[in-house]
């Protein structure tokens, strides 16, 4: 085993997970309507920022949950109960044995009734699981795509905790999806570092932006070489229309256009409203109803399929048992996975693995604060190592917060690039961290005290 | 609209929610291993307990949401988050647009992200609305019950959003359901009073309970007219059979049986051990998988039918979209609702409404702490308002810690008995809550300072 082998020889039983803090850290996006849609409204991106330390190295692992703004305090406090499993714990153990440590933290005794594998425990989760692969990254000196597409199959496989999915993809068939692609990544990583991977854009379509703001972002996206475009609908189908028709103006017809309503619908008016907008050829509808709702995508996918319109979906899903289920019920054309929603790298690993199974095409969710610089390494290892092609796939990219990173993402001529720094690129620096603390940084007390008390 | 009226008499604008404050309250229960099963070991049977005042009234409203322990604090939290849509809102307004009151919360446009509608936020949720109940109440002086079962068909489906359910279950569908049945209330109503509810017991099956002592509960049981019986299983299956047949030794094979798992298992895994338990007969397994598997839970369902043994589930099941997927999927025999997962009374009418539309029985989730004294009032509602009938219908019942309460469920000779107080009963009496308030009160401070800190 590779990789395992490697960690061996750098990490001993002293290295322990010796101290973690969690932080909330909150931008004031919502000043400018950034990210509006039909049910976010005011969005300050924020994040439950967890850096841990592990005795004997210099390494620190950083790692976050992306959350809206109020309530990250919760899900800061979900982490620090969680945070006894992890701290104190030898750190080659933990990766080493990494489903069974996951298993832990997903079923502690007396925590699981507040999910299980759901809402704020697992985002909170998923925070911990990320620094958890950051600090790997650093200790093997790879980004975290690196780390992945250097391991054996039988070393991925280790990472899946396989429970409520053996019935989908067992532990055999991912080694069998895993062998197969084994032999050629090299090849494709090669062509990863020549061609990046395909983008589109979110940037133009928010909820909030003018039409003359809508057709300024086209036209600087077209720009770049930008070719996919995503808009927010949902709220009002004729104002919908008339902002489809200004960007179907800007971008042509053989470029891609994306709708994404956000949950905002029942069946019927999801249908209803769909019908109306075919003729702006959208490539998908993305999250058209409750993001729990399997059958009603399934029907809505059905019903949209004579107007050559897909049902994009995954965002919201909250564990890999509603990926399977959206896979098994054909309720997805698209499988939309993000970053800290599910479970850290280990959770993404699976439905990454079970989409390619049911030959599901994967486009993660990003944007947020975040979620670019993480879903990127996703993308890339689901093209190295899974499904092989980026035929079909697409991740998508907001313009936003990115000076905040260490190593902000690459983006160029409408693709995203390699990134090549140690760890998972999540880690944000220090003067923003410092200044976005909620609510002492001095961006928020400068806002807070500007503002009337409620 | 005679209760709308009636409120309208009571409140004026006046009367806003003027403070609420949430406690974390805990009862050691793991020391004893009550309520011991495959995947909860040691839970401490805990509440984030809501205290809610109103200008100008003298009632309070006590509402809390069920914990297991550690993490009540994340829940604590979480209320708080919420709390801020609630204080300073006049109740007169809450309660007659219940369900506009009841979306605002869930839909708030930052705090949804830690959603929707699942986990941690609405188990929060939870607790502020059935403050509210337990405030409404007290103010009609009426059990939760009998004020439901006072209201015109309107009034009642004034407490539901239908967003996502209309698919299922449409505002007019609801209204036939409840005309139907408003006729005869009375009859029933009556019949309630002197039938009372029927109730199965889970406090003879535990898993880390000894066969003597399953011995000593089951013949304790029959000696109080107890019919029905709950077992846990899921760890061992030969252990499982052993225990079965204590208890059947103990019961004989005229009374029921149900089998409970807690999600211990994959697909195949439940179809091995219930095939294997299937010669004790059980009415249902209960929990098999993921409770988030619907899917799963309809093949189960299907290979368990020539056994004559049902699928139970719903105790985990997050939200009323998910019971309503349950239903269309033919997934479930018997619907466990939950007083404190769901959102609350508003959501468990829904779920109560969308069974008896698909023709299955509402068997309530209960023990824990309070969990009892809430059901009780949502099966009688069932009863008198909804399907009419208790055929096939059965509450859980587990005795643990109902003298904490001002008014513990009534239970003799198998059944629940209505009860009779004003407000929800699950107001708890006010030293219970110094003792055991987490980690000051006087119990607490005991164990803390005999453990050494780890």
């Amino acid at each position: 085993m590779a990789l395992f082998k490697s960690l061996r020889q750098k990490l001993g039983p002293e290295n322990v997970v010796s101290e973690a803090v969690v932080r909330d850290i909150r931008f004031p996006t919502s000043l400018e309507a950034h990210g509006s849609d039909a049910v976010h409204t005011d969005p300050d991106y924020s994040a439950a920022y967890v850096e841990l330390r592990v005795s004997g190295l210099e390494a620190v692992g950083h790692g976050h949950t992306f959350t809206l703004g109020r309530g990250t305090e919760v899900v800061v406090s979900a982490v620090n109960a969680l945070l006894p499993l992890v701290v104190g714990r030898p750190l080659l153990g933990i990766l080493t044995d990494f489903a069974g440590f996951w298993r832990g933290l997903t079923n502690e005794s007396q925590l699981r009734w507040l999910g299980p594998e759901k809402g704020v425990t697992h985002l909170a989760l998923s925070a911990i699981i990320n620094s958890l692969w950051d600090v790997w990254g650093k200790i093997e000196q790879k980004p975290v795509w690196k780390l992945l597409a250097d391991m054996t199959p039988e070393e991925t496989v280790s990472l899946i905790d396989f429970r409520y999915i053996s019935d989908a993809v067992s532990k055999e068939e991912a080694l069998v999806i895993l062998r197969e692609k084994f032999p050629t990544r090299g090849e494709r990583e090669e062509r990863a570092r020549r061609e990046g991977y395909p983008l589109y854009t979110t940037s133009v379509g928010w909820l909030g932006y003018s039409d003359d703001k809508i057709r300024e972002l086209c036209s600087r996206a077209l720009g770049e070489g930008i070719t996919q475009f995503k808009m927010k609908v949902g709220v009002n189908v004729e104002d919908d229309a008339r902002r489809a028709q200004v960007i179907r103006d800007q971008i042509g017809w053989e470029r891609s256009l994306m709708m994404d309503a956000n949950q905002r619908w029942d069946t019927d008016e999801a249908l209803a409203h769909m019908t109306r907008l075919a003729k702006f050829k959208p490539v998908w509808i993305e999250e058209p109803t409750s993001p729990d709702d399997i059958l009603a995508h399934a029907k809505i996918r059905q019903a949209l399929r004579k107007f050559g319109i897909g049902v994009a979906t995954g965002e919201h899903a909250h564990n890999r048992v509603m990926f399977k289920q959206f896979l098994q019920a054909e309720a997805m054309d698209f499988c939309q996975i993000d970053a800290c929603r599910l479970g850290g790298v280990n959770e993404l690993v699976a439905v990454v693995i079970m989409a390619a199974k049911f030959g599901v095409p994967v486009c993660p969710h990003a944007g947020g604060v975040g979620l670019c610089e993480y879903v990127q390494h996703l993308a890339f290892f689901d093209f190295i190592c899974v499904s092989g092609t980026k035929d079909g796939r697409v991740v998508e990219f907001v313009d936003h917060l990115h000076e905040h990173f260490v190593e902000p993402v690459t983006v160029k001529g409408g693709c995203y690039w390699l990134p090549g720094r140690p760890g998972y690129s999540g880690e944000m620096l220090p003067q923003s961290l410092d200044e976005h603390e909620y609510p002492h940084g001095a961006v928020w007390k400068t806002i807070l005290e500007s503002k009337p008390s409620s």
